[in-house]
């Protein structure tokens, strides 16, 4: 009764969409529409490192596959199925239920079904790869290289509360439990702005979705671009529960603050409007934050107009030692 | 110097080949050949599990990518690309360069690029996460459920060196350092049979990669094709450096042995010639070892034309408890 197959069939097999071959072969297939590149990106989660041992499952099947479908938003892809790999330290039944619909329910909102996967059991730590596939044209895609001198900088929804919450949770930040009531969906619920990201196909030049922290994202995008920019610290869109933290504790969460899931892109001025235009028809939140200068790096001008002194560091897995 | 970019950087990231962007954005993209489906596979290897803690990191390289081609082998599937995840204890230098190595190698044998990936810090285990892309015509791929009564069943190379080199390794053999000599590149250097699945298209039926051991990934073609099996125990292709062992140990090995990323495939008996024919020109012997009957289940002829009244059960990472 708890055999692997066992458990992959009752939890992860459902009816194959029209045109896909799924769970349960050598490879699951599907077709491509004429014209496109697949867009694929693969996240793996390890329990202790991208998430607590003791999170609700059901947060943990949905993030998992957000995580990814932030990837497929920030190229401008269209979801068109996913992988799931996971190693569970014990076969827990009410556990892989709960995090099988959390996955599911993402999945169905996305048109993003389960195609393949791989389940094994784990010596000590849970761990979860998610590999999503896309389809986009590739001349149309979301690059990180592609931001230009006087392009205006966007940046989605709000930022700040999922890293509050983590550092809640972690002991960083004192207990308070008010303020993680108000940030605890930011950090477990993300919501992956995929609608968004095929808005905005032929409107922004270069787009990232923020994972490991506002600056590191854009950093990447102003690397890959060989250009700068100049941020105005005041039009950060802060979330609201984030309103009396001590400033330098806010400072941090907004511009290094990781596990955000939004997207940070580039559009020329004169586009303004047509950004607007597609953030609405999105269903999405878009906040003017700066502008792309010649002059590499990062200048961040706070209320005085002076460039704030201390920047922080975005998150980094194996930092310098 | 020794960022998490900088890994990847460094080991991980080589120029995309035309046509593909790779390593470096949210996600990869690649074109897909016209009329052609995409075939994904993805396989999460764990520490202790899947691999010994002290295996040679070349070896761990290339066999993270076997088991992975293995699969689009087992399709008929041409090889696209590949992405990788990896969660390390800590970043050790040398690891990574030899594993990195191992991977490539194998990659640029079968044209397969590594185009994106994951690189994290795991608390404990190691854990490698493949997820590979091939492209097959749809209806011409090689799937599980299209064998047919009367079909012969093949299998490619040999059986069983894999699953001996593994028990001695983990200690269920008795200590054996000529026999462990003459098996255990079976099990760490497998060579997946990417030439003879595509070799196969349009010949064989039904086909699968035997991962888990001949009974019972041969299993899972004949429940997904509704039908059952004889086979003949004598026409197996034992591993040459495996007689003399205990007839037990030998049968385990052979028939329930895993490990082995060999095909197991039916194809008309009067497409023989065409199956010996491809698999000459894939370079892969081929051996006849039985056909399918329309009785459900397998049944194993010993050399008296007697069923083999005890057979091995195959792995599974959760067995019944």
């Amino acid at each position: 009764m708890s055999s692997e197959f066992d458990l992959i069939a009752r939890y992860f097999t459902r009816p194959a969409p029209a045109g896909l071959l799924g769970v349960g072969d050598d490879c699951a297939l599907f077709p491509v529409p004429a014209g496109m590149h697949i867009a694929t990106s693969t996240d793996l989660l390890i329990e202790g490192r991208h998430f607590f041992p003791d999170v609700d499952p059901r947060a943990l099947g949905h993030k998992s596959l957000a995580v990814n479908l932030s990837d497929l938003a920030a190229m401008g892809a269209r979801p068109v199925g996913c992988v799931l790999g996971l190693a569970l330290p014990q076969a827990n039944e009410p556990w892989l239920a709960a995090f099988a619909q959390g996955f599911h329910a993402l999945a169905d909102m996305h048109g993003c079904p389960l195609i393949g996967g791989d389940t094994t059991r784990s010596p000590h730590d849970l761990a979860i790869s998610v590999t999503i596939f896309g389809a986009v044209a590739a001349d149309r895609a979301l690059r990180r290289d592609a931001a230009q001198v006087g392009d205006e900088i966007w940046v989605s929804g709000t930022l700040g509360a999922a890293d509050v919450a983590y550092r809640l949770l972690d002991g960083h930040l004192p207990a308070d439990a008010t303020l993680l009531a108000a940030t605890r969906r930011a950090l477990e619920w993300p919501e992956p702005r995929v609608a968004l990201g095929q808005g905005l196909l032929g409107v922004a030049h270069a787009a990232i979705d923020i994972s490991d922290g506002l600056l590191q994202d854009l950093g990447h995008i102003l690397s890959a671009s060989r250009v700068g920019a100049q941020l105005h610290y005041d039009a950060m869109p802060v979330a609201p529960a984030l309103h009396g933290m001590p400033p330098a504790a806010l400072t941090q969460a907004v511009l290094g603050g990781g596990d955000v899931y939004e997207l940070c892109f580039t559009a020329a001025a004169d586009q303004h409007d047509q950004v607007l235009s597609a953030a609405a028809r999105a269903g999405a939140a878009v906040t003017r934050v700066g502008h792309i200068t010649q002059t590499p790096g990062v200048v961040v001008l706070g209320a005085d107009g002076q460039p704030l002194s201390a920047l922080p560091r975005g998150f980094d897995h194996f930092p310098v030692s």
